[in-house]
């Protein structure tokens, strides 16, 4: 068993989001409820002393600006130049060509510590053929772990594309994470809040940045799965969701020990 | 009894909203519990790309700035070339000189397929003299059904003016819906949900405008009613009204068979 | 008995909010629960006219930008002129230079009825050295009563100061409300909410601000208090405190009589 849960509460790490006008008041609570302080901005005039003061800098793409990707480039540097992590959340990154060329620019600027994506956005990143819908994971034939690893070692970064199993990588080894219900699907911004848990997971975690991961993504699994047991309908799910982030503890998931070398 | 609903679930429409920053989260979550995927974008970078890919899209005035008025015009025209249907949700539309001069500028510049409003903003829309308060339906003397029916004429659209009881007209027939109950105006953005709601409904029976229309308000007004059993009160009812989005079918609500003639 | 809410239920103020896009939705559900009207402008082209028709105005600078901050200067002067209550949330004022600037830059353009934060904000408008942390309180050492005092007077306000215990004071006498409750902390934008209350009471009860303010104060903390009976877990607290605040009457909460008078 971790203590990486408890650590993360004691320290409240401050969890800078950039994101998007649909999901901020549920990220915000979500992350109020793990345990983590969150703040939004996205002001080219703050995001620089914002995203060094904070523990870690999230740039979600959800309804993106000019401007705000300006901004997320600044803050992303910011972030690198304080050595603090940097999630990346690509949100319908294959929807278009404004989306596609801010993720490539952001990447290309910025090093970022994790890519959190579904499988369409891993497919959009990798220029593999994917028929995507909006924001959703949409539909194609990928070979989901060996295209992630291939991403993780094209930006030297761990990849998370999550799920219905997610898939954690850093183009060295994979691990699978299974758990959560399909509700989570039914709610919106439950992949863009687990970007910013996997943030607040990574900055109680710095020594062990894949480990911190894994164990976001399970707790989040096991979050789900206990709330859909409330409620599998997505209006009542809901704050069950949010009161399973507050109550679960370390003891309450498990994370995987073992992850699985990728060949070359 | 129509397959309207069931046929929505399975083509899950892709619902593009140039929406407010108040209603976004409920919009976005309210369509995916009805069974359509939402996507929110309004760059100027991106939306006709996205009004392209879409089903429908739906244009929201509630937090306007001049930037997303221009998207919107251009996303409006790209969802025309598409043969898409647009919403025009002109929230607010008599407050502020701004709002009247945005509504006119979008129903002249795109071929709307429906206006959705409630008393005020058609009143405005109409240039009948009124008492407005903010996004409020306010108070005045006018008869609903005609006012309605010569808007929608002007604009060859529907208009569904929503509230205690609905009116749709498309300028020659007119019909109304009613059921719901009074706490569904005591939660914000629940005008903004229908118009989206009205706009998955569109996506789905392309070849019937009116009856999908009549289809979404019976729909979203038996929801109502059915979520205020669980609770009257506005923060219950809202995670309440959510479930029935999810779990209303096709049998559950009655859509009204037949329309009035409007006197010439 | 102060008769207050009852007469704000009847009134109905609408109040006009500039605010942040994590609390927008939280803030209108809580104003119509309130029984208040909310509505959200913030574009430059119609704020005059939207917080010179509204009952108040307030300005929030928790997602702040350039073109806002310049536009809540806009809104502020008009509500002047139409001799309508301004209450200033000075969200996380003391986490970077622009929000400080934009602060001072408030209270030198418009006079504001009303400043209601928390203490790290209270530290940064007073300049006290402060270990602030994004936008929570934060901790340090200050006589709470005495700066704010310091600060009503300086700018000739109001200052409410909130938390486990509120303090409001006018600069010449000061004011403790307790009650609530910790889960009230563990919900995003409580403190936000609280601001656009106090301006919906101002609006309410413009002969006595004082008065009008303590008891906004006091029945946000009934109502946290009677909804952390229901749950006191941040999701299922939420709805049920937007519940409390739609069922609380003027009988349900108790305004102090007495202020204390501060020393020379």
């Amino acid at each position: 068993m971790s203590n990486l849960l408890s650590e993360l509460r004691e320290r409240r790490p401050l969890v800078h989001c950039m994101t998007n006008i649909v999901v901020a008041n549920f990220q915000a609570n979500g992350l109020l409820a793990l345990g983590a302080s969150p703040v939004m901005a996205d002001a080219r005039e703050e995001v620089e002393e914002m995203a060094a003061a904070a523990s870690c800098t999230v740039l979600n793409i959800g309804t993106l600006h000019r401007e705000s990707l300006e901004a997320m480039e600044m803050a992303g540097k910011a972030a690198n130049g304080a050595g603090n992590p940097v999630v990346l959340d690509p949100v319908g990154a294959g929807a278009t060509r404004f989306r596609r060329d801010a993720v490539s620019r952001l990447l290309g600027s910025v090093n970022i510590t994790l890519i959190r994506g579904n499988t369409g956005e891993l497919a959009a990143l990798a220029g593999v053929d994917w028929k995507a819908s909006g924001v959703d994971a949409g539909d194609g034939e990928m070979d989901v772990e060996t295209v992630a690893a291939q991403v993780a070692r094209n930006y030297d970064c761990l990849v998370a594309v999550t799920g219905a199993t997610d898939v954690l990588t850093d183009g060295k080894r994979t691990m699978r994470i299974s758990g959560g219900h399909p509700v989570m699907s039914r709610i919106t911004g439950s992949g863009c809040l687990l970007s910013a848990v996997c943030g607040a997971f990574l900055a109680a975690g710095k020594g062990d940045p894949f480990h911190s991961v894994a164990a976001a993504l399970a707790f989040y699994k096991a979050a789900g799965k206990r709330a859909a047991e409330v409620s599998s309908l997505p209006g009542s799910f809901l704050p069950a969701f949010m009161d399973q982030l507050a109550l679960i503890g370390d003891r309450d998931f498990t994370v995987p020990e073992s992850a699985k070398e990728v060949r070359a």
